[in-house]
């Protein structure tokens, strides 16, 4: 059984993660992780006739090519935990509906990739499933008309915007032995630090992934020295600049291993992008096509995944809410 | 461990039901299980300006009444699941805030309730913790803005239509030895009959319970009566017709010992309600101030308590999408 210490549990033995798959739109095919994509569409709509519809086939067709390359059929599989950014989760209701397998849905904004890899971790260590995926998407084009404008409106972008990437990610975990296996997980507290502009995600974020990180260290008694790699997703330029002041405010300095998520899946001189990249899809696309590939080629030993959630609405927000953040961690190391 | 049996998990040992706590609006407290409500609110605001707010505070009062309750404090509590009916979830996010608790966002439309738990189920049999609340709320006047329309508009009610419930359920899960403990549980996977009327959610729903319960009848090799109650929320009148039909049709007699959370909360003669009571409330509050006192008292052995739930949004209904339901099912049992 797993052992918890203050937020942290440890796997008392190891869950791996055994396959793992990315489906993503034009702009994430000409970045630097395009070609690591399982999957495309030259006009992000993947045949569909709505955004909407586009995001679900994203996760539909993520969760088609990790059970492919994984040798299963989906009969195999005992239980999905997928989420996403739209209203009612429905990017992930009607991407799995076909598949007959067990469903549990999940909201953790852009936090949900790293709430489902934790939730399938604890699937598998209760014996509740063999076979679980974690998946997530989100979509450009059905964000911004959901959370600011509508695309023809051609609203201006602030340079704290972050662009939310259209792409899903899906990952295979289960018992069997693989290249990569997770050892520690640590669910977060909501924190809220009275951030209320909705262009300024990263800022709202920072304070929750720097309150999960030290409890996680503090927990573990380790620091940023005892990994390879530390990845946040999705804080974008301004939060993880944030991030560092706050780490190194308590003596921790993440200035020579730490990237954001949404600092590494678009190209560097993309004018579009403002600070960053974002969305339920970056994390996970950027996981399953750099770094869960690096741990697999050894480039990695030991990383902290650490996705981080910002919990408003459109709603929220006209209300006068400030935005509340969270972050979840695992830790993803590289078998001997 | 746990041990798997097709959808089924059976648990090894005994995880039980530690405490419960539900609030509710004024009509819920002018209902047949008013009296077992916790805390109310003659004017449904619950001390707030918005509706979305007074959502939120249910949830945080839910759970605060839970922990005072247990004789607890929110620090022993490693994890809340959660999830609510709103955009984005917030109905939970902004309830469980201010408690600096680990907490999991979930949706399953209506059907949260039952995932809630059997996702709490799941963190103490894994370790992944000690003491689990699964918690789920709903608003009446939120949801009527959100997903038809704002209540000044005073638009007609279909007969097929549902009242959604104004309330919050919550339950604290441990391995501490309690009254009632679960035995059983099975997730549900998506189905999907191409109904496509938003005034209809019980028929959309309906094929989801069947879908579910015959898959747990065959798993665990039993039937109705071996269960001295079940339980579905929230069909109402119009659905729960349809699943003894759809059971009947296989074989199984629902006719004596089921009934549906939304026929049971309000009383029976109020002309508002239409087909029955619907929302993630519903199941919860029904099963808080109803279900677990009759097993409590020893008036019930063991029941299903079967959470249904529409996954759908209005986006999706106004693009031409069917329905797609879920159903997830537990076991509940009195100790000896």
């Amino acid at each position: 059984m797993a052992k918890r210490n203050g937020q942290t549990i440890t796997l008392d033995k190891k869950i791996y993660i055994n396959k793992y798959a990315a489906v993503g739109g034009k702009k994430e095919m000409e970045g630097p992780l395009g070609q690591f994509l399982d999957l495309t569409s030259e006009d992000n709509k993947f045949d569909q006739p709505t955004w909407e519809k586009s995001e679900s086939k994203m996760q539909e067709l993520a969760i088609k090519a990790l059970i492919k390359k994984s040798g299963y059929s989906p009969s195999d599989i005992d239980i999905i935990f997928g989420g996403d950014l739209l209203n009612q989760c429905i990017g992930s209701s009607y991407g799995v509906r076909n598949l007959s397998i067990p469903f549990a849905g999940l909201y953790g904004a852009c936090s949900t990739m790293a709430l489902s890899l934790i939730l399938a971790t604890m699937s598998i260590e209760s014996g509740f499933a063999k076979r679980s995926i974690g998946v997530t998407s989100s979509h450009f084009c059905s964000a911004e008309r959901q959370f600011r404008f509508p695309l023809e409106y051609g609203s201006q972008r602030t340079e704290n915007n972050q662009w939310t990437v259209t792409g899903s990610g899906a990952v295979l975990i289960s018992k069997e032995k693989s290249d990569i296996y997770i050892s520690r997980c640590a669910l977060g507290k909501i924190t809220d630090y009275n951030i209320s502009d909705m262009n300024n995600m990263g800022a709202a974020m920072a304070p929750s992934a720097a309150d999960t990180l030290l409890n996680f260290f503090k927990d573990t008694n380790t620091t940023e020295k005892d990994y390879d790699y530390i990845f946040t997703g999705d804080l974008g330029s301004v939060g993880k600049k944030l991030l560092i002041t706050l780490m190194n405010a308590e003596g921790y300095n993440l200035e020579n291993n730490y990237n954001d998520c949404g600092c590494i899946i678009y190209k560097s001189d993309d004018k579009d992008i403002k600070s960053g990249a974002s969305g339920c899809g970056c994390s996970a696309v950027t996981l399953c096509t750099y770094i869960l590939p690096k741990l697999q080629r050894g480039d990695f030993k030991k990383v902290i995944f650490m996705a981080t959630g910002a919990l408003m609405s459109p709603t929220s927000s006209q209300q006068g809410e400030s935005i509340p953040g969270i972050a979840h961690l695992l830790v993803l190391e590289r078998e001997e």
